[in-house]
């Protein structure tokens, strides 16, 4: 059977049976794993188990790994032998919180379908993608009785709180974890007819900061003018930790940045729509290093972002107060070679040694922040996944990077030697993280011909 | 009888009914007279009617002021007849909210003697003031059967959230209100053994900020670099307003700021104990303009002060996003001749101004302001009140100024065409608008007998 023929009796056979896949995605979207709330940690097993007995239905041999968090998900098919490539494929079942659910148009834990669009919290962000790679191998094995090479499967449930469990049984699970190639599906393309490979993701550290003045909140009028205000001391810190450009002026700050080679660079698609991004998300273009264009400045360069700042009385009405204390959250991406363990600190000690006389500065750094991770456009990996974006999609695959982070991919990359590809089906406008999150049936079944096709290349080398 | 006789008569009457009176004291404080919270309208009724009940039993005529929002008491004793002086007295029967509750050591509303301090919301400010007052003109009454001048009360409801009432009526009211004298019972003394009289209060006028960027809030991975976060707009804008100084640098702000002359200058109490100020609040004088000393920076300099902040996540943990808008409440307090109607525009103008590209910036500024007054330390009401003071407390009265805000003075003093004297026996400690509000018995009789013999001198005039 030529790949032709394969791929469209896949396609023949997802119509056929449309509803009985559906009926698992749905399942699957139905456990409320809500990894970051203690309260959903039943949930979060009842999706596990569902997951297990799921993979061991397909023919797969599934371990379930224990963490300090929810567990990790651990399945194998080796029965390629060992002259074949092993590809391990990352997912996650976790999901983010559903907050605000009044803005959601349809229950985030009953999938909804409008024009083709299927709504529920994690519809896209990792339960789709999760659900079209899993479908693609199954389809597989039940038209094929084999698959090309041997597969394993690391779906983890902590990726929406920072990995920490998964990260912490890595060196121990090194071996388990050993492949030639890593494809971690959970990102995504430009647009919705650009099949694109991302080359890269930012690292990132986070933290917070506590500006403390008087032991109590004072009254704007009586030591207006004699004591320092911790929110003005905030903002003065910060506000000196960037130029007018938009540059970080942290010292050391940009002194370990790798700057693309002039190769690699030619590759990616930098261009950027103004108005479709200011028509996507009201908001122009406008902010960080002014110096680069807005993908370059959201790829391939480092931010210092404040994520949240809260001092003071904010309630409605006013209140003549001169906080006590004022506090904020905030995080770096990072880019290639820098790491968490430097900038961290670096940016600690800034703000601290910044505090105004009479401010009491304290600096925490969190836990759980990853390095930026870039891949090799010509490897093995990353030409399959081209080259089975292009049949799919009938058109050129694009090169890009992304700018969020998912922290444990660069620590698994190393822990499992492998190399590196970055796919998955997402789009800008998903509202993954957000109300009313969804992903399409149609992306549901390209992404299972994208998966399937990749491994048929890659067992043909 | 002489007035050291007519005064320990005073303190006898006071010993002998102590009882009774802090009877009246309590009763007057149980009222949850709360004028910012509508659920509290029934008990400043309840209160408002109390008081009315007491002062027609004293002696007085009273009127109810019907306002725009809580209504005014106006009590009137004109038996001194017209060739005698008219004093106009000012008090509020309002309270601040009592938030955190759980911070209180006893229920806010139940007054509680604990070493000589009665606590509860309201013991000094304005209630326990205002008490010593009535109570003064009360024992005076039964002692001699008059009132050496005439007595005109306003005890407003509505001096906590700004007086807009009050000062709706003003002008229809300025016949009523005439007199020659404005005695503001509302403020404090530098320490327990410091009499002292309060030459002036600064004028406010308070404002709101929003920062809007994108139409909802974006991920700091994907939009990190690209958009301009409106907490680094505030963060830009605020920051920029200042120099390393302190001086406010918004062009004009500073303009109509009159200087003390030298003779008004040598008569005031600059000195501060940074080391008391130190301990009784946790923080250092290391605020404000540092040109100036920590007195005159919160008596006679104006100030740009932000009272709150809010924008992004700042729950548990951590959310790496970008928010659509960040706001802030801020006040500036003015001095002569600052007005809210210039200050205000001028700050609005300016932030609006200062927006960076991307960046929607609205600010608006609140009703209700109110200029600063300063009043004449050679006029015949300062002199008998700092005469009062000394026969009282033994001891030369100093002269300080407060640079805290009472909106309606200004406004009063113009109504009423009155000489301004600001008196109290309020203290910094006394932990007004704060949990666990005390006053002490001791000031509630030494308060008694400074308007008792205020009003003796007043007369021979």
């Amino acid at each position: 059977m030529s790949t032709n023929e394969a791929l469209s009796d896949l396609q023949t056979l997802f119509k056929q049976r449309e509803k009985e896949f559906l009926n698992d995605y749905f399942t699957f979207l139905r456990f409320q794993s809500i990894s970051t709330d203690p309260a959903y940690k039943d949930q979060m097993i009842s999706c596990a188990n569902w997951l297990v007995n799921h993979l061991e239905k397909m023919g797969f041999t599934v371990e379930t790994w224990p963490t300090t968090g929810h567990p990790t998900l651990f399945a194998t098919y080796m029965k390629a032998g060992p002259n074949k490539p092993t590809l391990l494929i990352y997912n996650h079942y976790d999901v983010q919180p559903v907050d605000p659910v009044s803005e959601w148009k349809s229950p985030p834990f009953e999938p909804t379908i409008r024009d083709g669009e299927v709504f529920a919290r994690g519809a896209q962000d990792n339960k789709g993608q999760c659900f079209y790679t899993l479908l693609a191998l199954k389809l597989m094995l039940e038209r094929d009785g084999s698959l090309p090479i041997n597969i394993k499967l690391c779906i983890e449930g902590e990726e929406e709180i920072g990995s920490a469990g998964l990260a912490s049984i890595l060196e121990s699970k090194a071996a388990a974890l050993k492949a030639d190639y890593l494809a971690v599906v959970d990102l995504g393309i430009p647009g919705p007819n650009r099949p694109a490979i991302t080359l890269g993701i930012r690292g990132m550290v986070t933290m917070e900061v506590t500006a403390q003045g008087s032991s109590s909140d004072l009254h704007s009028g009586c030591s207006g003018g004699i004591v320092f205000n911790p929110i003005h001391a905030l903002i003065q810190i910060f506000a000196s930790a960037r130029d007018k450009n938009g540059r970080i002026t942290i010292p050391g700050f940009y002194d370990d940045v790798v700057v693309l080679s002039k190769e690699d660079r030619e590759k990616i698609s930098w261009t950027f729509d103004h108005d479709e991004y200011e028509k996507m998300f009201g908001a122009k273009a406008s902010g960080g290093e002014l110096e680069f264009s807005p993908h370059e400045r959201a790829w391939v360069r480092p931010t210092f972002e404040i994520n949240g700042i809260s001092g003071g009385y904010t309630g409605t009405g006013f209140k003549t107060v001169i906080p006590a204390k004022a506090t904020a959250k905030f995080s770096c991406r990072l880019v290639p070679n820098q790491s968490p363990e430097k900038i961290g600190p670096l940016v600690a000690r800034y703000i601290e040694k910044n505090a105004p006389d009479g401010i009491k500065v304290e600096v925490k750094i969190n836990p759980g922040g990853g390095r930026a991770v870039h891949s090799n456009p010509s490897s093995k990996v990353v030409k399959a996944f081209a080259k089975a974006f292009e049949k799919i999609y009938k058109k050129p695959c694009e090169y890009v990077y992304e700018g969020a982070t998912i922290p444990i991919v660069a620590k698994l990359a190393v822990a499992s030697q492998s190399e590196l590809v970055l796919v998955g089906l997402g789009l800008a406008d998903d509202q993954i993280h957000a109300p009313n999150e969804h992903f399409s049936l149609d992306r549901i079944q390209k992404g299972m011909q994208v998966i399937c096709h990749a491994i048929e290349i890659l067992g043909k080398n």
